[in-house]
């Protein structure tokens, strides 16, 4: 007799192994997340279909991971239990959120009949209500996606990922436990999920790019600016695409650092308004066409919105719309429209002014003492990366500090400047390492983290130890909250932190001294000697160096960003 | 010329001194919380009205150590800075919601001016909404004020003070950066915040109390069952001169123990249906009459539902409402409710029968072998703890196995077995240390946490150590997550955790020698000694003992629950 479960299925598959084949087609190798009744059954699957189990050491963390993973190997998945483990993970997510970064959030919850009856189930809020916490996903997540009905379930799944991927944000999917083992249609599976953007009007297209090109032959000083949403709506290719043909001078926001080869001969640095150094503000802000690509002009990204540019000479490319000085054109998204300008340009009719020549400024910022200074470290550091790193860098000295940072090509510079929350870092630096080897490559990660910062998460070292990650990480020494002490408490005593030995970590952490080596550093020449040793260069297994700098000591970009925001804080009206 | 700032104001007084001070006043000592950029001109405040700083580690841990230390001393606070910090607390502020524990939340967000612009600041999810994290936690919290309006902010913060201590339950507060220096009317502070709840209407009560006296005057075997609530809306004095005078038999669920005191002669033990031991469940079972007071019958504070006591013998006490067999009255509050049952009791109309004996039974649960076994353990611990300790155990092994530890008098056991989120304890613990020296007294704190557990929040022990506190310990080894190994999975890797360095953990945080003690207990004979040792007993500074217990052992209640879980969780329609 034919099993009423699977009638009318081809391929009957249970729920989590759909689920899971799904997140392993759109390349998802490795799941952060930790046990928790209401998921352990789905679980089982999970090495079923070719994904490994990282065992995340808390939620918030393996949200971060999942974070740091999307932004290493294109997406990221993490798997957590109702209530309690999903509301540690909120912040994380909101984080993908803020930031465009596609992350699938998998909650294992109570069956659809403990729902149903208002059980007052642990992990509850004691008021029956089952969707409190989805409803409250709803505001941190593209789409959420109740899987109640096995009918339903497999385009349910395949919707949700389709826009976390397209809309690069995150997705939140409420798996139930008597779902897990439902059947449901596998044949699907046999055709991967649509991924694809969809392509512009090209009427409109052809429209908007006529009147770029219009602009854009025209102008006198016509640059390219290169920010946040080009990496995360993997525009990249285009970006190089143009400026290889145009030879046009291309810059990046603090949070497009990376988007571009900055051995390329048009780049030529960071721009953020009045944080940039003189000389490229003096450059951009001296254009009258900027080909402004995934703009994201938060405080932070332009030093507390010190642009100098005009709207009027601005064109803006994003994924969802393109906009020509104040002309909006809702729906024509930027791939298609920068393909078609490279395509389309007139090599002849431009006037490209040159670029200006970035280096690490090492020399320049030597001041004469063994101190290690922001102003000589950042600079210094440019020379110690290598093609291909994984740079990841936490909100505070270390992300302000990058933009004087000569990146090496193809690294894949990682920051949360957006939405800075302290300690992601940590988590996105496991996350990201594992993504590149997941994708079989032998990259390093570099990890640069306050120590402020490193507190909060520091357990996602064990993380990296249990997997054996390759990963450097350059724990900053300076006694607390740096950033906080220059937006406001230089010395107050908030923004102090426990003194740890931080060197001792990782071995309380169960790392044997194979695994991991360790370092205090307090001096230049200290530094000089290790960034200048070919074992420490290769980078293997776990490496911590604690590095002391100054508690006092900002990378300039801080100290002009921190300025403007006390103001904006305790301006009056 | 008068200031226009402070015209018509008696006392004028900034708005954090005046939040502070309202802090103080109800209780507050010591605020848990993270400096942020939109908190950092508040926290100026703080020590200037005599509260003490502690600077979390993170904010999910200054939630959970908030929360432990309201269990402690009545009231707890934190402070954390817009979207980030407060979203990464949102798990620890739920718990408090779903256990009715009183939290208050302060939360830096930006200026008025920042949010009516709409800017795109760092900490926001970028689409102008400052309102997104309130509305989410208006949904774990029992009034949220955003302090926008000087002329109603004292209003606000006394109601949501109010609120929060009435119906013992966290409280959202929203301080834009531009309200901090406001000037309010600081001859309000003159006068405490009225936290007495509103007694009930004396007609209404009357015929409540009378009700209850005639079934209690002609039940033959009636008793005394003490939940969650009696212990959270504060009714332990009532509830102590209810059986002080009767001589009624006094049982506690899971989540009231430590409600009622463990020596008393009418104490009898643990009632969970049937996870309790045999004879606790007959007696319960038998008794024509119920007297329950502030129950919360949870999945787990019940053995999965299985109460085997009906509605028609029940009597329900509860903060809201009180309910006589079907007959509810809401309005009708407990406490004077019970304090009049008391008063107007006829103790010769009593049928009273016997409490059963509650012993520690060491002995009886020695099964011969050097093994620390669970069953043995737990009634150990109660020969170890002594009058006045604070007992925090953890979701797991340690909340199970509590049931089988009888406490000496005064001991405050404090537990999260409804929301149950893991990690919680050790955020707690710390809290609830330090809330016990906030008021002056010289106790222990012992805490009780699986290694899983311990995972998620070790860098609370860094702040332990930052304040000296006295803790002790007991970190047991068993290999990941026995709670979960019971319910699904028990070989599964997805219920590993890494193997860490337990007892160097506390020096890789900066401890000294003289600050911490550590010891790895294998066998009973070892754990035997240290427990007798005076030294150990008296518990100063941080005690860390590693405790081996076998990976598959759980406590006798944690096993019958587990199992009910699993099944709940599996069933299908």
């Amino acid at each position: 007799m034919a099993d009423i479960r699977t009638q009318g299925l081809q391929k009957p598959v249970d729920v989590a192994e759909y689920l899971f084949t799904r997140l392993h087609q759109i390349g998802i190798r490795s799941l952060h997340g930790l046990p928790g009744d209401f998921n352990l059954v789905a679980l089982d699957y999970v090495p079923k279909v070719g994904i490994k189990w990282v065992g995340s050491v808390n939620e918030l963390n393996a949200a971060y991971a999942a974070d740091g993973y999307a932004r290493a190997k294109g997406i990221g998945a993490l798997v957590t239990t109702f209530g309690v483990g999903e509301l540690s993970a909120m912040n994380g997510v909101a984080g993908a959120f803020s930031e465009h970064v596609p992350v699938v959030h998998i909650v294992g919850c109570p069956s659809t009949i403990s729902q149903r009856n208002g059980m007052l189930l642990h992990h509850t809020l004691g008021n029956g209500d089952f969707h409190v916490f989805a409803n409250m996903a709803s505001q941190i997540c593209c789409d959420v996606a109740k899987l109640t009905k096995p009918s339903e379930i497999a385009d349910q799944i395949d919707h949700a990922l389709r826009e976390c991927w397209v809309r690069s944000r995150p997705v939140y999917l409420m798996l139930p436990t008597d779902m897990v083992t439902k059947k449901i249609e596998g044949a699907r599976l046999d055709s991967p999920i649509d991924l694809s953007e969809p392509p512009n009007d090209p009427d409109r297209e052809d429209y908007v790019v006529d009147v770029v090109l219009k602009y854009l032959h025209q102008a006198k000083n016509p640059i390219v600016l290169v920010d946040a949403c080009a990496i995360r709506h993997r525009v990249l290719d285009e970006v190089h695409a143009l400026i290889d043909k145009t030879k046009l001078p291309v810059y990046v926001a603090p949070m497009g650092k990376g988007a571009v080869d900055e051995t390329h001969p048009c780049y030529g640095g960071v721009y953020a308004g009045s944080g940039s150094n003189a000389d490229v503000a003096a450059r951009v802000e001296a254009s009258d066409l900027v080909l402004s690509i995934g703009a994201l002009k938060s405080d932070f990204n332009t030093s507390g919105f010190s642009y100098r540019t005009s709207q009027m000479n601005t064109i803006d490319f994003h994924s969802t719309h393109c906009t020509v000085r104040y002309s909006e054109y809702p729906g024509v998204t930027m791939r298609g429209v920068l393909r078609k300008v490279t395509e389309r340009v007139e090599v002849g009719k431009l006037s490209v002014q040159g670029s200006p020549t970035v280096r690490n400024e090492v020399k320049e910022n030597y001041e004469g003492s063994e101190t290690i200074t922001q102003a000589w470290f950042w600079p210094r550091v440019g020379e110690f990366l290598k093609e291909g790193d994984v740079v990841v860098t936490e909100t505070g000295t270390s992300n302000f500090g990058i933009w004087e940072t000569r990146f090496p090509p193809k690294v894949n510079g990682i920051t949360q400047i957006f939405w800075g929350s302290i300690g992601w870092s940590v988590g996105a630096a496991q996350g990201a390492a594992l993504g590149v080897r997941d994708m079989g490559q032998d990259r390093r990660t570099v990890l640069f983290v306050g120590d402020g910062s490193f507190q909060l998460t520091v357990q996602e070292v064990s993380t990296m130890i249990r997997h054996g990650l390759k990963m450097t990480i350059f724990l900053i020494y300076n006694e607390g909250f740096t950033i906080e002490r220059w937006i406001h408490g230089m010395d107050e005593a908030y923004n102090d932190i426990a003194r740890w030995k931080y060197t001792e970590v990782p071995k309380a952490f169960g790392a044997t001294d194979k695994q991991v080596k360790t370092w205090v550093i307090k001096t230049k020449v200290e530094l000089e000697k290790l960034l200048k040793d070919e074992k420490f260069q290769n980078g293997e297994g776990l490496q911590l160096v604690e590095l002391w700098m100054p508690k006092d000591d900002a990378p300039r970009a801080l100290k002009v960003t921190a300025q403007i925001s006390a103001k904006n804080n305790a301006r009056l009206e």
